[in-house]
């Protein structure tokens, strides 16, 4: 191989995967694991690219409940994978005419009996469905079982370098959030906001900024997801911002909320409203808290008369790393554990005013002791620009 | 609704692909079709998000054989849904415990028998494979149809309202490879040329950079799908960048090469042949001809004895619209014959010297007369910065 990136971790990272996968396997006794997914295949071979883009060829990662995976996948992507850790490496010239990798995928599944295949909460299947039908014709044996809490609970606790790696990233967009009076004024179309902290993003270290919505509008916003339209912003407006920013394709995921000229009392006591929610999370998120005792602690701050139904997100915050969003969810019915290694956000949000919401989002890791902040927290009171 | 973007086209753009969609459904007896994911969700919509990057929650579209589609997506979504020329916007808070969205969505199917669902290449199944088997259990009577052939037709053809968004796109990007003798030089790690071209971008137009891949070394370069390493560039490198940069969630998919201080013999003739492997493919590129000839007149410039397989990207070019890759292929077997609105990409590669490849890619529009090069054509020279 010539010109190449390094590999994001060294291969110790990657034994150490698959040995809590195996362990994993061996407890449900799996013979092994099918994967379609860009995460997962990246979780345990290293495999990084934007390829996945594209939506024409499928990609197949193995993990036997022995040795090493088996990674099967197109042609054009055997050079990198080789720059990997993997060792068993077998692709096909794809697309295909007619067997776009299933025969390959059958021959190293053959045998496996019980396979782990993602299929609950979360999961998706990035293989035609005509193409897992075939599968199944050709190993009549095959016995899925859904892996989804497996993988969630391997992938939920961060390892040293994860944690590092996200640290990092979260330090980017905090540098980037604290550049907003340099970026951001009345007059300018949302849409020039938006471009303007991407590039701003990109400068001050992300990789790429994969991720960025918001909202502007006098006290609050109506909507956290929409893409930025032509209106310029306004005294008055309430500008919130959201970004999912990658490093080594590892994602931050917080936002910030800033007031032009003047803020209206309902925004600022909804920003310190927010504040406190997240206040009273941060006291709580201890080894052994649940993802339904975070949000509880959030949700007795936000409406302590227990009206609200948690607003039209449905929950105050998740997991964070190598996607925007990741298992747990801080919900009612989300039972998960915190424990040391697991890297959430927190994100409740609020009704301002008829129609207006806030919400407010910070990035942190659960330790043995207080948890760390990986996002520069914000300050109580909203930021009026 | 507040702060919105403006729809991306007018009504009557999705009442016609509605329309498309429809007598499609008649010709092949389907009472309904069934997506999941976000292109198609778009396209009859117009809901656009960066929202799905988060994998936390399904979201669902039903065509009906007659009527408006309805959307059945989260309670996140649907401020944002009603600004669409969409009606019937069913929601639930997800994530929900235990019915994430399958009950409103079978609510929706019921009655409907013969129901199209993406099954073959190039599709995947954006919700929980757990999920889709609730769903046959709630609907016995359904019958899944692989409706992969009708959205493919109906979306490889462009509107002129689409057309002139990838063209604004693909300016966009060919303004900024224009700028490459002020973004690169020698001595400058690949990652930060990487970042540089992106802000480049962004400041052109683009709003957003999903994709950028490249490579650089001697001569050639071994791989076009890995991300940047901290290599700088040197003289005798050729550097090769691939954008799919987006403007209103329409993608632009093309590259550039060039040398640094001075080119080989090999990188030259490289150069000259992808060139005209693409002066052959644009010169049959009528309606009437299929993929496959597109294929084959590449093939025969690059490689006139026929002992290539295409080398390991495996095609020559894809459609390009919603998607960074898009069917049809430019490949051996893809009979799919070019019609008036096609917007393609011509991608012929080859290898340079051992282990050393060069691709090349530029972006048209399949008309009733000569095809029109969205792309500002590269000249036939290797350009040595």
């Amino acid at each position: 191989m010539t010109e190449t990136a390094t590999p994001d971790f060294p291969t110790a990272e990657y034994e150490i995967r698959l040995e809590r996968a195996q362990r994993a396997m061996r407890d449900r006794g799996l013979d092994a694991l099918l994967f379609t997914t860009e995460a997962e295949m990246r979780y345990f071979t290293g495999f990084r690219t934007l390829f996945w883009l594209s939506p024409t060829r499928p990609w197949f990662l193995v993990v036997p409940k022995a040795g090493k995976p088996i990674a099967i996948i197109p042609e054009i992507g055997a050079a990198l994978m080789r720059t990997t850790w993997i060792d068993d490496v077998r692709s096909w010239s794809s697309p295909h005419a007619d067997d776009d990798g299933v025969s390959l995928l059958a021959d190293a599944l053959r045998g496996r009996t019980a396979v782990g295949i993602p299929m609950g909460r979360e999961s998706s299947l990035r293989m035609p469905l005509n193409d897992l039908a075939r599968l199944h014709e050709k190993l009549p044996g095959m016995i899925p079982v859904d892996a989804t809490p497996l993988i969630q609970a391997l992938r939920e606790v961060k390892s040293e370098a994860e944690i590092a790696t996200i640290a990092e990233i979260c330090a980017v967009a905090s540098r980037s959030f604290a550049n907003a009076p340099k970026l951001f004024h009345t007059g300018q179309p949302l849409k020039e906001a938006f471009r303007a902290f991407k590039i701003d993003l990109l400068r001050e270290g992300a990789e790429d900024v994969p991720y960025l919505v918001g909202g502007a509008d006098q006290g609050g916003y109506a909507d956290v997801i929409s893409p930025p339209g032509e209106k310029p912003l306004h005294e008055g407006d309430v500008l919130m911002l959201d970004t999912g920013a990658t490093l080594r394709g590892y994602y931050c995921d917080f936002d910030r909320n800033w007031a032009f000229g003047h803020a209206s009392d309902a925004a600022k006591r909804a920003h310190e409203t927010l504040y406190d929610a997240t206040e009273a999370a941060l006291k709580i998120a201890r080894p052994g808290t649940t993802c339904r005792a975070l949000y509880n602690a959030m949700a007795a701050v936000i409406d302590p008369e227990g009206k609200s139904s948690g607003g039209n997100v449905g929950r105050y915050g998740h997991g964070l790393g190598m996607q925007l969003t990741e298992s747990p969810s801080n919900i009612h019915f989300d039972m998960t554990v915190m424990k040391p290694g697991m890297v959430m956000t927190l994100e409740p949000g609020m009704e301002v005013a008829d129609g207006k919401i806030m919400v407010h989002e910070e990035n942190l890791l659960i330790t043995e002791g207080e948890p760390v902040l990986l996002s520069d927290r914000v300050g109580r009171e909203l930021v009026v620009l």
